[in-house]
């Protein structure tokens, strides 16, 4: 991956997320953002302790260029919901895990939306399928991403293949051994 | 229960729900604080379909002499939190039960909040009890209030009480059949 | 709204579902996109059942001018993920309710895709929701489709609104006598 | 914080934990209400192991001056609703992580009461919140508390638009490896 | 069976329920009890809303000649286990179905106590079997208990015999017409 | 499907279930191995209330010939595990959905085997699916039923595709309107 | 305690467990039992992989002198209502908890028992209080075990009582110091 | 266990897993399936990464004289069902833990199939289970098999009473110390 990184200018995709202990999580979507040429900023705001700066933030995204946001939370996860109640461009929540309930908390916090405000929720702490699916929604029409995410998904095929033939060829014992 | 009911001048609490569909649940608020002689005023607002009017209300209801709000929703249900995060006055989230999770989306949601916002959560579709809680606060300081909660407490003990007597006279057999 | 619905022409949204017994809940997609005027078809396909035509459906699907599919399916929900694996489309899960588990089973089916593979999935049954996301992510590069998307935020927000005012002029006991 | 704790004097809120496992988690509450300059008392009492003494010390809070009851425990956790049952005081209840179940059991057995007797339940091991919650109520009649819980949330609002600012600043690669 | 119930002289069980919207499930104890011979008090008290006439029923009970008390209670379920806090006979608890959560908040609030004071707990609304527990208990010193136990047995092992011989013999596509 | 059905002669099949009450749910499974040309015998046995005749039952199925059993039951649903461990014969669970907890206490209660001992699962009141794994474990060694198995998946598959193009012809509104 | 442990000679309680790995959580109602002077002997048997020997065991415990046997498994366990079905004396349920679903699976298994087969059930890994119960259904007639159960709980009373004497003195801080 | 391992010529069990990760978890049906003299070959495919190969494969198991086809995966668990919906061959689920949720998501996405495509599910990460129960399948027509599954069977007995005895002979307490 190129160090003069995509995200510096102009950002298409705003990763955004409740407090600075998601940022691990969440810069899995920063990074692969990068890795497929797309723009983004990263900001920790909160809808709970900083609630008119996020809708500022909000509000201003799509005028300021932002094509798709990233909202990460974690409990009673009200970043998403409150991020897509003020703007009409796309939010995606990524439901962080927490100390207590495994995620379920975040999960159900950010998927259960009522009408008319969708959020589209990827899976617990699922920050880089979030990067993903900005890049494919941003690839509907920017040709160039789409056939980023295509040579993406080649990838991890091949991949996959080259793991399933290792295992052919060496058999499991030896793979589980060498993979410690 | 007095028709000239308490809840029309000044309103000591506010109860704001998600949706017309939430009233029948958040309407037992209304009545059990009418009783105990709490003004309230009945809202329907959306931190996601009314993000704007929503958070206007939030920030203006202390100077307007709000001591208490009572906030009901469900499935993503972000009003509770997203009203205790513009206000200073305590806020009572009501878990309303939904079509699928039985509520317990709503509840999560709720309860889950972050440090420093809390949400006094009360049972699922447990709006009289928001209401109790909201005259127990209030009591804290208005001896008044406060009275009538040790009052209404001693009712119901009785209420139980006097079903016991009953059961005890006319055996459960009975009971049970006049109960149908 | 117009009887001579935007979707019989080149469809923009393919709406899969995996069995009849969805339609009830996926038609609400098919309805809000025609609102918002996105063209649309609709599918009955399986993962399961017809699994060759499904993929050749997803894999053709870009070429024939599709931008996004919604695929719904309950239980062991598998249809929104396995077409997300043969397309560079972005695909939206809606995971439909079923008889046992109250729909848990489906959400997680859907939501918890592996890393490479997202699929947006919205609330359990949130056909509709599914139908606006669609729209808000042809409207990253469609004004006017996105400029519906706000007159749509701006109509349910007008609706919230007028409740609310309904509510305090008329009080909720007649309000909830009057919903009956 | 000043070492001359406000806890000392007559206290304003009762904190109570079933165990002292859970005074780890409690003594959350303890500091913001110092914090806050709320006064405190601290007690370890069971409403299974030692039911007597703890309806005693329910029944006795309010002419004590106590004006808030926080009451922490885990698994069937009985203790907030017991001490509710016997005071008029409003009742904040804690739901402290259990070794299986992840709290799921202490959230549920704590915030599902029946009507007529509700305890304030804030998420699971929450005691920081149920401190500030409890400040908010003693808030509503005490200004100058009032007034700390609005300084406390600007606080806390700075804190975030701090990170927030940083991030922007350094990056989040430099954050991230900043913070380890 | 006899309508010269056993039930009305010195009762061996207390059966106690929280509400009498329980009775209904509840009498399924009340019914076995006698039917095995067991004489049984049938109580609506409620830690929650009569905690000191149900502390002073708990003390009491074994001077009395109670030998086992079965508690049923619904939603955060105190009732058993306040109950066994009180006294040193067996409590046998039965988690009532709520209206929502389907009966889990009950049995976790019943089942999950804290080391040192145990509560019997049966299946959700097992009242029925909560009476044959309680007869066994008894059995366990009074052999002509324990002997209607062994015939109860061995009445329902009758039972499920002759279905599965009706079974055998009319195939099940008659037996489930006529079952209905 | 022949009246003369195929499940009256020396049975390949055992359907056994803990209660006449599951006999609706499943009797699919004897319904569809009816149409696979598969015999079975039809039983009410149960662990719990009749465990001696069950044992015998599992003990001798294989030396009857009987070559898959197919056992369902709810609750703590110990029929099919307890007859897998009597028999070398594969056993294939059905968890039958129960009154409270929406089956998901029959289906843990099954599918969580210890090492040693597996229970082949299905979904909950998944008998017909019972039914069709019986048939493909049977053709694992009879061609005639494997060629069932494959025209019956051919079957089904021509259903969706039949109601796909149906769709496709008439439109999802009249679609929907015609089934009701 | 009395290194000459009761639980030698002519066994009243009958402690078995569903594998060697159980022990460590099902020594813990060896030790109470043993510390109330009741005698025990401890068992590892297997409904599921040596269920004719477990069966056994269950048959005789009766005659054998076995007042009260308490069933440890975890998973699917079939253990408890096993032994339970081929027994007239009372049998207390243990779920253990397991490597995943937190001992949800284990309690479900276990305590959802049907009609006419009950299990006494206790918390998740809760053999201590399996132990205490098991004392207490002796303690119904045997006068001296009772006492020894009153005692028990008079200590673990004084315990608590003395913890909270000693957070009183101390303070809090010094003793969440001391404590570690 | 001969190291000239029955798995390497023509397998009559085929492994598929999803991921690497699984590797783990996944060896343990080639091990036992080794141990029973039923040979295997193991992959690593994936619904999601590699659709196409993966069909490829299922659609080709029987022909290459595959008799059963186990598949592990976690999260939104696709392979297991996928690869039923291309084969008549018995497949066999095995749910993995995953990161979050304990395996709940990998078990119901897997066990929850539709009507018409079966899958035999086991236990959260029950190769072990998997590996036995393929070996019952091919037991049914193969003697020399079916005659391995009962002399493990009967090994796993030993096993148990033997530990039993042990525990018998040197007590719990001693057991425990030697089993550290």
């Amino acid at each position: 991956m190129n160090k003069q990184s995509f995200s510096t200018n102009k950002p298409q995709v705003g990763i955004v997320m409740g407090s600075d202990s998601d940022l691990e999580v969440m810069a899995e979507a920063a990074k692969i953002l990068d890795e497929l040429g797309v723009t983004s900023e990263t900001l920790i705001l909160s809808t709970h302790r900083a609630p008119r700066e996020t809708a500022k933030y909000a509000q201003n995204a799509k005028t300021r260029g932002i094509k798709v946001i990233i909202a990460g939370a974690g409990g009673a996860a009200a970043l998403p919901g409150s991020i897509a109640s003020l703007t009409s461009v796309p939010v995606i929540g990524v439901p962080v895990k927490t100390k207590s309930l495994e995620g379920l908390d975040s999960l159900l916090s950010i998927v259960q939306m009522p009408p008319g405000v969708p959020v589209a929720t990827v899976g617990i702490s699922g920050a880089k399928n979030a990067g993903i699916l900005a890049g494919q929604i941003i690839g509907v029409s920017d040709p160039k991403i789409s056939k980023r995410i295509i040579e993406y998904k080649e990838k991890i095929k091949k991949e996959v293949l080259a793991k399933n033939l290792k295992v052919k060829n060496i058999g499991w014992e030896k793979y589980l051994k060498e993979g410690k």
